[in-house]
C-alpha cells in the first residue's frame, strides 16, 4: 500500500496576483467610491472571482462570497428564523452580514438564483441603498463601505434565467474576456510550476480549441483547465495524457468530438 | 495596498425632489382625498418609485415600499404565525402594519407576486377598504390616511403574469413615461454632480438608445443609468469608458448589438 | 409641505343600497328558505358582491365574505391546527365558524379556488348539508340559518378553471348582468356624489365601451371605475383627464387601444 | 327589514329511500358477504350516494364517506402524526377508523384523489384484507364486517386521472344512470313536496337535456337539479324562472346554449 | 331491516399455495443463496405477490412487502426523524428493518415510486449489499439472510416512470405471465369454492378477453378477477349477472366496447 | 419447508482487486497530490465505483460514498439543523464530514443530483478548496488529504440533466469503458467462482449483446449481470436460463428484442 504525502497547492498571498485587461480596476475604484454596484460579465474561468479577491484584498475590504444555484432564494442571502430553545431566533444570511459590517458581498452566477434574490437587491441598488428585512422590520442603510458585486455568464442563452433589464439597469458592468496569450501563458506558468517554455503549446491549443465554440463545443478551454493541464505535466505525465484528461474530457461527451480534439491536440503537443 | 475612502452619495433630503410631467401629483392628492388606490404604469427607472416617495413626503405620510417578485405571497404582506417560547404569535406582515397604522402603502412590480397577493388587495381596493386576517379572524377597517399605490411595467408581455382585469378595475392609473430632455439633464446633472453641458449629450445618446427598444434591446436606457454614467465622469473617467460601463454593457450582451451601440456612442460622444 | 385632511368614503348604511335587476331578491330568499345553495355568475364589477351585501343585511343574517385565489385550499376555509403552547389546537376557518354559528357564507370567484375547495362544499350542498371535518373527526350539521353563496365571472375563459359539472350541479344559479342606463347613472350619482346630469355622459362612454369587450378589450368598464371616474370629476378633475385615469388606463396598456380610446372619449365627453 | 324563519329540509329518515334500478342490492350484499370491494361507476346526481347511505342503512352497518379531491393524499385516509404536548402522537384516519371498528368506507370520486391513495387501497382490496400503517408500523386486518366501496363519474374522460387498471381490477363494479321517468318523477315528487302532476314536465324536460350531452352540454341535468326546480315552483315561483334558475343556468355559461335551452324549456313548461 | 353475518374468506395457509409456471423457484432460491436482488416483471394479478409470498414462507424468511406510489421516496423506505417529547427521534422505515432483521423486502410496482428510491437501492444491490443511511450517518451490512424482489407491469409504457437501466441491470429477473388454463381452473376453483365445471367457462371466457388486450381493452381479465367472479357465481349469482360485474365493467368504461365484451360472454356463458 | 442456509458473498479483502485499463491510476495520484478534483465517465457497471474503492484503499484514504438522485440538495451533503431538546442543532453532512477529516468524497451520478449540489462544489473545485458553510457561518478549508471525486454515465443523453460546462471545466477528467474480453473473463471468474472456460461464451455473448446498443438496447450488458449470470450458473442453473434471467430480462421488456436476444444467446450458449 503506498501512502502519498500531498503536497500543498501554492499558498494564498496577501493579495491574490491579478493582470488586468483594461480598465476594470479603475472602474472598481470608482463604483466604490461613487457607491455604484457593480456587474461583471463573461465566460467560466476567465477570472472573474479572482478579480473580486484581488480588488477586495488591495482596497481592504472584507470579501463575502455566495454561489447562486436554482434553490438559493432571498432568504438564504437576507436570514432565517431558528428555533433556539423554543424561541424562533434571527439568525443574518450572508448578505445581511455584509451589509451591517460593509465590505464587497460577490454574488456568483446571479442569473441562476431565484427571482426574489434580484428583487432584494434592488433598494440595494438604487439611491436608497438600503436592505429592509421584511421579516423583521428591519432596515439596514449599507455603510459606505459596502459595495455589491454580481457575475453570470452571458454564454449561457437560457431565456427562462436571463436577468430582468429591471436589474441589470442597476448596475455599471464591465465585459470580461480570456488573458490575451502571453499573460496566460505567465498566469499558467505561475500557478501550476511548469515553465513558461512547456506552459507555451499548451496555451496555443486552448486558443485553437477556444475558436471551436458554438460550432462543437459549448464552451471554450478555462485558464482553469490549462492549469490544471500544466500540473498534470509538472508532476511527470506526458503532456498528451495531461492535454486529454484536463482539455479534452471536461469538455466533451461526444467520441466524433472528442476524436477531432485529439488530433488537434496530436497536431500542438508533441 | 490603496485604502479609498468612499464619500456618500448625495444625502437624501426632506422632500425627494420630483419634476411633474403632467396632472400626477394632483391626481394622487385626489386618489388619497377620495380614498381611491392608485395604479401606476411605466418602464423601468422612469421615476415611478421615486414619485411615491416625493408624494408621500410632500403630505406627510409614512411610506411602506414593498418590492413584489414571484415568491411574494399573501402572507408575506399579511402576515404570519411565528413560534416564540413554544407558543405561535401572530406578527404583522407590511401592509397589515400600513392598513394599522396608516399612510402610504407601495408595492413595486405588483405582477410579479404571486396571484393570492392580489385577492389580498380586493376588499381593501373597493368600497369596503378593510384587510380580513382570515388567520387571525380579525377584519382590519382602513383608516382615511390609508391608501394603497401599485405599479407595474407594461413594456413587459408576458401572459402569465399579467394582472386580471378584475384586479386593475380597481385602480385608477398614471401612466409615466421618461422625462423631456431638458428636464432630464437637469435631473442627471443634479444627482451626480456633473455640469448640465457635459450632461447633455449623455442624454442624447440615451434618446437615440431608448429609440431602438423593441428592435435590437428589450428596454430602452434608464434615468438610473444616465446618472451612473455622469457619476463615472465627474470621477475623472473618459466619457466614452463611461458610456461602455453604464449604457452599453447593462443593455446588452450581444456582440453584434453591443457594436452598434458602440457605434452610435462614438458619433455623439468625443 | 401640505397636509391634506382625508374625508371619508361615503358612510356604509345599515342595508347597503341595492337596486335589483330581475327575480334575484326572491330567488335568495327561497334559496334561504328551501335550503338550496345559491352560484352567482357575472361580470366583475356588476354588483355581485353588492347583492349579497344586500340581501345578508336585508334578512338579518351575518355575512362571511371569501376572496378565493389560487392558493386557497380547502384547509383556509375549514381550519388548522396550530401550535399554542406546545399543543397543536384547532382553529376554525371561515366556513366552518359560518357553518356553526349559521348566516351567509360567501365564496368569490370560486374557481380561482384550489380544487379541493370545491369538494369541501359538496356534502353541504346536497340534502346531507353537513360539513365534515376530517382533521378533527367533527361531522357539523348546518343550521336552518346557513347559506352558501359562490360566484364567478364566466367571462374568463379558462379550462384549467371551470367549476367541474358534478359542483355546478349542485347551486341553483344567476346570471348578472351591468345595470340598465338609467339605474346605472342613478348609482354613480348617488356612490360619487356628482350629479346625475355630469354622470350621464360618462354613462354612455363606458357603454360603449363595453361594446368593445372581446375585440379590444379583454373586459368592459365596470360600474366601480364609473364611481371613481366621477368621483375625480366631483373633485375638480377636468372630465377627460378623469375618464383618461379611470376607465381608459385600468383598461389597457396597448398604445394603439388607448388611442382609439381616447378618441371616443372625446367624442362623447366635452 | 325582513326576518324568514327557514323550514327544515326534509328530515332524514332511519333508512334512505332508494329505488333499484337492477341487481345492485343483492350485489351489494353479495359482495359484502364474500368481501369483495364494490365500484360504482355513473353520472352526477344519479344517486350513487344515496344508494350507498340506502345499503349501509339497511344492513346495519356504520358508514364513513370521504369526498375525493385533488389534493387528497393516503395520509389523509391513513392518519397523520400531529404535536400534543411536544410529542408526536398518531391520529388515525376515516380509513383506518373504518378498518378498526368495521362498517362501510365510501370514497366518493376515487380518480380526483392522488395516486398514492389507490395503492393504500390495493392490500386492502385482495385477499389479504390488509391496512399497512407504515409510519407506525402496524399492520391492520380488516374485519369481516368491513366493507370499501368507491365511485367515479366515466363521464369525465381524463387520461390523467383515470383509475388505472391494476387498480380497477381489484373491485366488482356496477354501472348506474339515471332513474326511468316514472321513478324519478315519484323522487322528485317525494323530495320537493311538489305534486307529480307538476313534476312531470320538469322531468320531461331533464329527458329532453339529457339527450343533448356530449354536443352542447358537458353533462346532463342530475335528479338534484329537479328536485332544486320542484323546490323552487312548490315556494310560488314560476315554472319557466325555475327551470332557468335550476336547470339551464347550473348548465352553461354559454349564451347560445343558453337560449336554446330557453327554447326547447318554453315548449315544454307553460 | 337485514342484518347479515359475513363468512370469512378462506383462511390464509402457513404456506400460501402456489403453481409454478417454471424455473422461478428455483431461481428465488438460487438468488438467495448468491445474494442477488430479484425483478419479478408481468401483467396485473397474474401472481407477483403470490409469488413471494410462497417463497418467503417455505423459506422461513419474514416478508416486508411495500406497494410503491407516486409519493413514495426514499425517507418513506429507510426512515425519518419524529418528535418525542421535544427531541427529533430516528425511526426505521420498513427497507431499514428489513435490512436490520434479515428477511425478504418485496417493493411492488417500484416504477411508481419517486426515482430517489432506486438509488436508495444500488449500494443494496452490488457486492457492498449496504445501505447507508445519509442522515444518521450509519451504514448498515445487510445480513445473509436479506433478500431484496422487486417488481413492476412492464404493459404499462410510460418513459417518465421507466426503471433506468443502471437501476434495471442491478438485478437478476423473471417474466411472470397467466396460468395455463388447466392450473387457472384449479386455483380459481380452490379459492372460489365453485366447482371446477362451472369455473372453466369463466376461464374460457377470460382466455378470449385477454387476446383483446392491446385492441380494445388496456389490460386482460386477471386471475383476482375470475375468483371474483366464480364467488359470485358460488354465492347464488346469474353467471351473466356475475360475468358483467367482475369481468366486465372492471375493464371497460366504453358502451360500445362493454357491448361487444357482453356479446363474447353471452356466446360463451349461458 | 426448506430451510436454505445462505452462503455468504465474496468477503470484502482489505484493497479491492482492481485491473487498470490505462493510465487511470497515476492519473488519481496525481490528482490527489496536485490537489485537483476528479471526474469518471463511463458506462454503467464498467467498474468506477470499483476504481474508487481500489484508490482509496490502496492510498491509505478513509472513503465517502454517496449515490445521487433527483431529490438530493445540497443540503443533503453539507448538512442541517434538526432539532434537539428544543433547541436546533446542526448535522453535518456527509461531504462535510469528508472535508472535517479528509479523504475521499465520490458523488456517484452527479447528474442525477439537484443543481444546487454542482454550485456547492464549486468553491471546493478551484483553488480556494473551501466549503462555505452558509447556515452555519464557517469557512471550511479542506486539508490537502481531502479528494473530491464524481462520476457520470454520458450515455444517457439528458439535456435538462447535463452537468454544465462551468463545472465540468473544474475537473480532471477520465473516460472509462467496459474491460478487453481476457480481462473481462478473469474479473467475472474471481467474482463468481466459475472457471474461466465457462466464463469465456458469457462475455463473448455479453461484447455481442453489447454491440446492439443504440440499436435495440438502450444499454449494454454490464460487468456485474456477467458476474450475477457466472453465479447462477455455478450453483447449477442451465447456461440458456441462466442468461435469460441475467442478461436479456434486465435489459429489455420488449417481446420482439427479448426472443432476438434469445436466439443470439442461443447461438453462443449450448
Amino acid at each position: 500500500m503506498t501512502v502519498l504525502t500531498p503536497t500543498p497547492f501554492q499558498a494564498q498571498p496577501e493579495i491574490p496576483p491579478y493582470v488586468p485587461q483594461g480598465n476594470e480596476c479603475q472602474l472598481f475604484e470608482t463604483a466604490l467610491v461613487r457607491q455604484l454596484p457593480l456587474l461583471l460579465k463573461g465566460p467560466t474561468g476567465c477570472g472573474k472571482t479572482r478579480f473580486v479577491s484581488h480588488m477586495a484584498a488591495r482596497l481592504g475590504l472584507s470579501l463575502t462570497t455566495v454561489s447562486c444555484h436554482d434553490d438559493l432564494a432571498a432568504a438564504d442571502l437576507t436570514g432565517r428564523y431558528l428555533l433556539k430553545g423554543g424561541d424562533t431566533v434571527w439568525v443574518d444570511g450572508p448578505l445581511t452580514r455584509a451589509v451591517r459590517s460593509g465590505g464587497v458581498c460577490y454574488l456568483d452566477e446571479i442569473v441562476e438564483a431565484r427571482k426574489d434574490v434580484a428583487v432584494v437587491l434592488h433598494p440595494l441598488t438604487d439611491d436608497r441603498r438600503i436592505l429592509p428585512l421584511e421579516r423583521t422590520g428591519e432596515i439596514l442603510d449599507a455603510p459606505p463601505g459596502f459595495m455589491l458585486v454580481v457575475s453570470y455568464n452571458p454564454g449561457y442563452q437560457n431565456i427562462l434565467k436571463a436577468l430582468k433589464p429591471s436589474t441589470k439597469q442597476r448596475f455599471v458592468a464591465i465585459e470580461f474576456d480570456f488573458l490575451p496569450k502571453e499573460q496566460e501563458i505567465a498566469v499558467v506558468s505561475t500557478e501550476s510550476g511548469l515553465e513558461a517554455a512547456r506552459v507555451a503549446p499548451l496555451v496555443d491549443l486552448a486558443h485553437r480549441l477556444r475558436a471551436m465554440k458554438g460550432h462543437d463545443l459549448e464552451e471554450g478551454v478555462s485558464t482553469r483547465l490549462l492549469v490544471y493541464c500544466a500540473c498534470l505535466v509538472d508532476s511527470g505525465m506526458p503532456a498528451r495524457e495531461a492535454v486529454l484528461a484536463a482539455l479534452i474530457e471536461p469538455l466533451t461527451d461526444e467520441p466524433d468530438v472528442r476524436a477531432a480534439l485529439r488530433e488537434i491536440a496530436h497536431a500542438v503537443i508533441a
